[in-house]
Formats: C-alpha cells, structure tokens, sequence
C-alpha cells in the first residue's frame, strides 16, 4: 500500500499550509494564538469554507459552530474527519490544522485515485478543541453530544471578560441554538481525525514509522484553585502581618510536581498562574492557578488532584490564606472503537499507541466509532511553537487517511 | 497650632474627592488603575489644570511630563508641594492624589488664614510614580533629576507592548525632550509631599496621631528573573522529560519568604509573575518573576537578592532551566532633610517615622531639602482596594501642610 507521495500531493500540501502560515500568529509569546471566534478563527473557517466550494463540496454551519463539507448527500452511515483549527496560547502550527488540511488533501487524493465513495464523507472544523478561549475543551463536540449544559457554555468568560455568547454575537454567530445535536450525531458512521503527535510514543513503538493509529486517551481533567489573601505594599508589610497568596500558590506548583514521583504514569502540569493585581510593588490579594491533571481512569486522576489539594490547603492555611478548588473538567479514559483500530493499523502497517492528550475524537467515540491516526513528531514538543512535522510525513499521514477513508466509504 | 477643620475645608475635600473617585477604576481587580498617559491619568492632569485655573495659579507641563502649577513667579528658592495620580494596577484611592487633592487645599487654607507667601509656592503632579505601567517607579522626577537615560525611558514598554515614546505621542506628549531639569531642579527652595501611610508604623509610634513626619526611605530595588525551560504538552510530555520554569519560579517565591526570616527588617515579594505561553494545557517555555527587595541599605538589599538569587539559580539548574537576572531599578536608603524633619516635628507635634514605601521626595531628596508628611492609615493595607484614610485625619493633614508651607514660604 506504501507509495511516493505525488508531487501534485506535495504541491497541494504546501500551498495549503503557506495559506494557513500567517494567520494567528502571536508575536509575543511565539508561534500561533487562534481561539474560537477570533480574526484569526474567522479567517481559516473562510478559507476552510472556500477550499470546500473550491472542491465542490456543500458546507454548512451546524447549531454548536463546527463547520461540515459534504462529499454526497448528507445521511446516515457518513465517513467523517476532520479536527480543530484553534491552538492553545502560543501553540504551534501543526495542532489542529494538520487534521482539517489533511482532510481536505484526502478527498484530492481519493479523486485523484477515482474513488467513488458509497457513503457520504464529510469533513469536519471543530469549534474551540483546546478551549484556550473559554477553558473547556472539545467545546464543539461537547455541545454536540450533550456532555455540557448549552446555558453553562453562553455564559463562559474569556480572560478579557467577554461571555461565550457575546463573542458569538460579535462574529454574527447566534449562541441561543447551541446544544446537543442527535440527528447530526446520528449521521456519523465512523469518525477518523489526523493529528500530529505530542509526544515521543510513536518513536519508542518504531523508530521508522511516519505514523501511527491511536488506542486511547487517558483520563484528563483541569481544576483551578483560587487561593485569597490580603493584597498589601511590598515596602511596608512586615513578613509577620502578610497573608500572601504566592507563598500557597508557589506550593502548589511543587506539590504537583512531587506528587508525580508517586503514580508512575501521571502528569500534572501548571501552566497557568495568575496573581491579581499583578504588580510589582503589591503583595497579591489572590491568585488563580490552573492545573492541568492527567492519569489512568478519572478516579485516579481525582484521587492525584485530592492528594495535590491537601498540600496545597495545609499551606493555604498557615498562610492564613483561603482555597477555592473548582473542577473546569474531567474527562474518563476512552479507548477508541477496536475493530476500527486493528483495521487501520493492519491495512497501513502502523502502530498503535495512546495519548495523554484530548481530542474530539475522544468525545466522539462515546457515540460513534471513532480513532484517530497520529502523524510523527520528531522532537516531540507540542503546544508550542517548535511543534513539527515532517511535510513527507503529513503527505504519508494524508495518503494513509485516504486509505482509510476509501476502506470505510466503500 | 490644633484646630478644628472648618466645615468649609471638609466640603471643599469632599468635593475633590468625589471628582476623582469614578476615574481609573479597575472593575476586575477593585480598586484603582492609574497609569501615566492612560485616559484615568490624562483626565485627573485636566482635572488638576482646571482646579489650579480656579485658583489663579498658572499651569504648565515641565519636559517630563509633570505639571507644575505656581503661586506666585516661578523662580528659585520656590516652596514646593505634590505627589502623584497613578496607582499601582488595583491599588487604592489614596496612595497619591492624597497629596495633589491636599497641596490644593493647603492653598485654599493659606488663603482663608490670609498667608501672604514672601516665596513662590509651586505644587506638583509627578508622573508615574508607582511605575505600573512602565516599570520604572518615580520616573517623572528621575527623568527631571537626570538618575535614569532619557534614551533608556522611551524604549521602556508597557505590558501591552507600547513604548513610553509611543505612549506619550498618543497623547500629544513629545518625548523627546524628556531629561534633566537642572533649571527647574534649582527652583526648589525646600519640598514637602504628604501621602497616606502605608503601613502602621505612625500607629507604633502613637496611636492617637492623625499625621506623621517622614525621616528616611529605607532602600528599595526591584528584579526580574526569567527562567526558560522548554515549552510542551501538558499531556504527554513525562516528568523526567520536562524543563518546567514554573518549578524554580515557585522555588523563587518561597526562598524569597525564606530569606526575610534570616534579616529582620527586610522585605522581599513576588506579586507579579507571569507564565509564558500562559496556556491551561501547556507546559510555560518561560516565566518572568518580578522581585520587589527593601532592606536598609543599597548594599545590604543587593545581598539579599544575591542570597535569593543562589537559591533560584541551584533550583533552575535542577530543572534544567536557565536563569537571567535583570535589575530593574535599585535606590540607597534616602534620608530627608533633618533641620525640616524637626521643625515640621516640633512644630506639628506630630511622630516622626521612617518608611520602606518609595517617594518622588525621596528622589528630590539628593537635589532639595525635602521630607514627607503622613496621614494616618488605620489597616495599614495600601496597595490595594482596602486602602482608607478618614476624613478627620485627611484634614489634619491639609491643616498640617498649610503651616509646613506657610512656615517655609515666609
């Protein structure tokens, strides 16, 4: 089934990545910034959008934002991929876009082979998978499948205190119809996504494989902790009167860590730190921070967070600080559909291996078959602007999702 | 010299006060954000220009920025009173317009008592004296007093990436003269700022004073640490791989606290601290830690923060992560003026006590007698929404400058 990519392939490839290339970039923090509903969102649904026209495909907007463009009448039984064109702050390239990109050079590459497909295909743009604008991820599939509240979601804040359904609004986008989305779940015979990798999982599995089919996702959650202390002058508050969040905050970040060294296996992360005001010169009167918590099945991973918390309370509390612990998500492990799974990786030689990370796949597969194919990372950095790939790798990922694809429309 | 504030004097402060108390309030972190240029900023500068009209006093702006209103000729030998508009991000009413809104109504005292001042009396709006949006706290009179590069300020940036020079052209400011004011700098017979306490030492001292007398700023610098690690996925990236920076920037935070329990006196904080990308799901690439150190001498300070400094760097090293060390700004002890420390004591009969809170006076201090007058905080807390300073004592305070100045301008 191996084959050189085509140089039309490669052509394709790149004249699509270098329209993507400067959309979203962040100067600041390096690399890519795109949330849902942004300039930068905006403009790659646009392109998104007229890439499909281009191609003849009909695309729609669905009642939770996700775009859709059909290769056939839309129905039941449909082959789906697709992914997500957002990024967390500062991201790379290649999270997200690589999958709808892909998608879209799948279908080229079908014609290209004369595929006449028997079921629908569609591709799919999720809206907001990292949820680095709204903090929940999988946002658009979520709301599809009904695992969040469409009332909860209206009225999300983004960290310059605009609701969900007001950055709708501002993008002419009506917030008042999203939520679940039976009939259209009801369509999706399998869903597929292509992803870069993020980790190195691919490497240990086979040095030499340019990709690889995803088992599972562990469980993931995210928790935010507010501790609240006493804002005050930095010159004139002697250490013996400061209730000062830092010091509890600063624990907690080392109580993550520790707690690692524990549970073989787990990760928890804080990446997000927030002291408010903020100024040089004040001791803090509270702080956000956000913890990002990744291990086995969901109890494990409430289990590490309980462990973390307790730390983090006893130092509050000599502090003379509060802690406010809020649960933002948590998501139990997913395997992806079995059958899907030993099929692709036996038809286009690949690995199998899971991922730490999230995906709408993984919200998916609750619903429909689902797996998802990875495409190798050489360093394996990821949410950050050294993410990549190789392009003979995307066009090897674009040519084995073709061959998927072909398998399941068939 | 006691007396009780005229029911007059209380309206004319209530009145002032209520003009400036809708101005630059910051609704997400309470309070007040007054930055230089910004609109709070450039609307209290006309509200000032239009209160000294109302007075007859002429108003100009000096090359730096600041507004310098006068009774009587400009010329040397001036009695000079003032402070500043800007708070620090969500910091409190007081700190500040206090002592603008009272060098106004030390004027209207003088008249009322009939002073005929035998000197010229100036008063003085300095600009960006908490340095919260340039970093560089008393930049107006340092320019003036030529301790800081003019080149060096209009490169500084403010967090939203706007250059000082940039930020005063928006507002019709021309930043290129900005620099030594040696001619206005020898105007200054004597200076006088009054300003809430920050802290409780007036409380210490005796607690039924409403107004102290400053003797001395105990030194005062300020660092930023930024620690670089390896931005990655918060998912899949195994501890034993990562390079987190938010590790030994919590290691900062708590070797900081850690520190002043080895050297009474001193104190160290971290208020601001920012991850960058800043992303929930993200491991940061980097984090910029801001260190505000006040410990008797210039000398004893920058050991302290050598002492932290080691802690950090061998936490960083563990890590695999780098460390760059920036001072941004480090000032000796200051004292104030003796024989007017003492006259104002005797005269007011008031305490005299040291501070740990940086002044423009203390930047004056090197070039004019100068010294401070307090009113009395009653919590302390500055800084910060809660900051409070009653009505009485605010009075006792405007009283108490308008015999200082009375007595300097005869």
């Amino acid at each position: 089934m191996k084959s050189v990519p085509s140089s039309a392939a490669a052509a394709r490839f790149n004249s699509a990545w270098s329209d993507l290339a400067g959309l979203g970039r962040d100067h600041r923090r390096g690399g890519y910034s795109r949330h849902v509903f942004d300039d930068a969102d905006m403009q790659m649904r646009e392109w998104f959008t007229a890439q499909a026209q281009r191609r003849g495909l009909e695309s729609e907007v669905d009642r939770n934002g996700n775009i859709w463009a059909w290769w056939g009448r839309p129905g039941p039984g449909a082959v789906v991929t697709g992914s997500h064109f957002d990024s967390v702050p500062g991201g790379g390239a290649f999270d997200g876009p690589l999958g709808i990109v892909s998608a879209l050079l799948a279908i080229d590459e079908m014609r290209v082979r004369g595929v006449q497909p028997g079921k629908p295909v569609a591709l799919v743009c999720f809206a907001e998978e990292e949820g680095g604008r709204f903090g929940l991820p999988c946002l658009g599939s979520r709301l599809m499948t009904g695992v969040v509240e469409p009332e909860h979601v209206r009225r999300l804040h983004d960290p310059d205190g605009i609701s969900y359904a007001d950055a709708a609004r501002r993008v002419g986008f009506d917030a008042a119809a999203i939520g679940p989305d039976p009939e259209r779940l009801a369509m999706i015979g399998a869903f597929i996504e292509l992803h870069v990798e993020q980790g190195r999982l691919l490497h240990a599995a086979d040095p030499n494989a340019a990709i690889g089919i995803g088992s599972q996702i562990v469980a993931h959650g995210r928790w935010r902790m507010t501790l609240t202390g006493e804002g005050n002058h930095a010159g004139t508050t002697r250490p013996v009167d400061r209730h000062d969040p830092m010091i509890p905050a600063a624990a907690a970040v080392l109580a993550a860590r520790r707690a690692l060294g524990r549970h073989d296996g787990a990760v928890a992360t804080i990446g997000r730190l927030q002291p408010i005001p903020g100024g040089t010169n004040v001791i803090a009167s509270s702080v956000d921070v956000w913890m990002d918590v990744r291990f086995e099945g969901a109890a494990q991973t409430a289990a590490l967070v309980d462990e973390i918390v307790a730390a983090v309370r006893e130092e509050a509390e000599m502090e003379g600080c509060s802690l406010v612990v809020h649960r933002e998500s948590l998501s139990d492990a997913v395997m992806f559909d079995p059958a899907l799974t030993m099929e692709m990786a036996a038809s286009l030689d690949a690995p199998v291996i899971p991922t730490g990370a999230g995906h709408d796949a993984g919200v998916l597969a609750d619903h429909a078959p689902s797996s998802m194919l990875f495409v190798r990372n050489p360093t394996g950095v990821s949410h950050a602007p050294g993410e990549h790939a190789e392009t003979s790798d995307c066009l090897r990922g674009i040519e084995a999702l073709a061959d998927a694809l072909t398998g399941l429309a068939r």
